[in-house]
């Protein structure tokens, strides 16, 4: 079968890789030949296999008729919404690595691509090489999921994972994870969790069934993270990791990124570098946790891959897996209101007892303090009495308890 | 669609529990209503809500021509198999939670299945709840899968952590867990290793695409764990946990199911409990591992609810997601001959230098030196050396290492 991809840059060339480098335990395993037919990209590749495929025009492939499977590997919103909307409705398959593009067109999209008798797929766009959507879409359909939290991106994760091993400062472990080219130029997309909070949106939408707008969801990022909260992190058994959660609560969602206090035990507190990790929670089997690298060019190549694979057989079968809902909106909430603990670093000793805090630790020059589970007006309480005490709060972090919201 | 299940145990109520409990939300997701038409057992069930729908003849499936999808969850070879192959023969897709029968029937049933246009999922017979069957053969078709490890049996972990955690001897923990329900009276197949040993075959066979047969898969239990080995483990930051591994090198299969020593910081190390947990390497996304309740009635009924439903979708749809390949037998051999170091508790110290070793360490009264890279000559070589200097080996165990093949 023909396909063509488009953009080939960081995930375009691994998925070529996979594509090439595998390419006869595919054929044996799917019974499929893909054969890469065109490749879009501004760019000419002089020396590469593949500069005779490499194609400027987008319209020779969104009319060339044997090309039936696309990937989209481009990035960004525009033109990649409007490329990967006329393919489908060309009657050509799609699948794509861009979370900026299912976050912001997904439900579109699947509905064009539904009314067009094609799949649509984006397993690359959460997860990297973690075949997460899949998981979410095939293998629990049985199940009601009900809460999601999960570590999805990379670049923040290496950064407070560097913090932690090497004592760096944020602005040091940012440094060192753009030299790698771990984290980009402008890492704001990482560092304050628009790419986490994309991502987690994207996976709440199908794991609940309902419609989840990212930018509505409570963020915040890691560029406040200091050695002293690491310090205070390490001397309880703890580590601070950029967590993406959500919940469903009745027809209430609660979701968040935002660093929290791991203990040492949980199933997300040992991922370490690169690596993403993704805990599932369904009222039948409990929870799944899956972990593995969420970005870099072959392991996204190879969902890539995968997902154009799964597309040529049903194409070939002339069946499609892609089904379109529409699900009502829901505003996420935060779960500041649901009540939490947290950890409070002051610029100072507390004089106990005070109201709200259970226990507090002293490690060197640094204070922190633990709290009993606060609701919002309760911790801004707290802070404001601690203020009018002479008390500064450096920082203010949330501790992870036990689910105690029980929702079968 | 009309279904019917063969055994209304503890697999086969999970599974009318997850049909029933999650009925809606199976249908609007995957637009199929799935009727229980017919539920087979020895046994009468007055009271039950499917009480009506109880049969006891077989016929009275095989015949029905309305019952498209059946879930065999009876476990056992006999009369598993001749009902498998009957019902595949007639038509109708089956899928299983049986690893007795997958390890010794598999290939067999697949070819049947491939033969009659008809579907033979097997999800529920490894990992429980995992969906690792899925990963497998549909979001890793693309990778060249190199590298299995894994704990498969939750009632060997269950026993491990007692140990580890209480203190427990392997008999009281062993009770213990007899007593939760967790192991069965006569816990041979799980101590001895067997269980895990069917369940790697059957993992291996798909992701290596060989023909693996579990009797000829190295293996040694856990009877012999003793409360000295934990201490040490212990001491050096380890955990000892029954792994199932194998690794493919060119077209050489290396398998095993034995205890391990697996440092802190392993994958495997922090699994507790019931929970398995597989780690998979593929040549192109390097590792994932997936972790969650291996058993257990809900967990396991919830995969055999997935596969009811993917073969429900397919036969809606006139398709087939399985396939048939004859693979090449392959014998596997033991990791021993590759080399690997290893853990000697002994009665008493070694007077150092002695070849071979390379540090020791005392606790209390416990005795436990650890080995350079040996193959099994040399280790056999070294246990003979310190037989001959007086001093007898209590325990050897595999201590688990970086994997030092790349076979890409």
């Amino acid at each position: 079968m023909d396909i063509a991809i488009l953009g080939y840059g960081t995930v375009g060339s691994g998925t070529v890789n996979v594509l090439t480098r595998n390419r006869e335990l595919i054929a044996e395993d799917s019974g499929e030949v893909l054969r890469i037919k065109a490749i879009l990209d501004l760019k000419d590749f002089p020396g590469d296999p593949y500069e005779e495929r490499i194609v400027h025009q987008f319209e020779d492939i969104v009319n060339d008729p044997t090309i039936e499977v696309v990937a989209e590997t481009m990035g960004g919103l525009h033109p990649a919404f409007e490329y990967v909307s006329k393919l489908l409705e060309a009657g050509k398959s799609v699948v794509t690595s861009n979370k900026d593009l299912v976050a912001a067109y997904g439900e579109q999209l699947l509905e064009i691509a539904a009314a067009h008798a094609v799949d649509f797929f984006y397993e690359a766009s959460v997860g990297g090489g973690i075949p997460i959507m899949r998981m979410i879409n095939e293998c629990m359909i049985q199940e009601r999921i009900y809460e999601i939290m999960a570590i999805l991106n990379g670049t923040t994760n290496y950064i407070l994972t560097e913090m932690e091993e090497e004592g760096a400062s944020f602005e040091e472990a940012l440094e060192d994870a753009q030299e790698l080219g771990y984290a980009e130029q402008n890492p704001e997309s990482d560092v304050e969790g628009m790419d986490p909070a994309r991502k987690l949106a994207i996976l709440s939408t199908h794991a609940f069934c309902v419609d989840v707008d990212w930018t509505q969801i409570e963020r915040r990022g890691i560029t406040h993270i200091t050695p002293d909260d690491i310090a205070i992190a390490k001397a309880i058994d703890h580590h601070i990791k950029l967590v993406a959660r959500s919940r469903m609560v009745g027809s209430r969602l609660f979701a968040s990124v935002e660093p929290m206090l791991l203990p040492e035990d949980h199933k997300l507190a040992q991922i370490e570098d690169v690596y993403n990790s993704i805990m599932i929670k369904g009222n039948m089997l409990d929870d799944i946790t899956v972990q593995g690298k969420g970005a870099g060019s072959l392991p996204t190549g190879s969902a890539v891959a995968a997902d154009l694979i799964m597309a040529a057989i049903n194409k070939k079968d002339h069946v499609t897996s892609t089904t379109y809902h529409e699900y009502a909106k829901v505003k996420p909430e935060s779960f500041s209101s649901l009540g939490q603990t947290y950890m409070l670093r002051t610029d100072k000793s507390v004089s106990m007892p005070q109201e709200g805090i259970i226990s507090g630790i002293q490690v060197d020059h640094i204070h922190a303090y633990f709290t009993k589970q606060l609701k919002s007006q309760e911790l801004r309480d707290l802070i404001q009495q601690l203020e009018i005490r002479g008390v500064q709060v450096l920082s203010c972090l949330v501790m992870e308890q036990e689910d105690l919201s029980v929702n079968r």
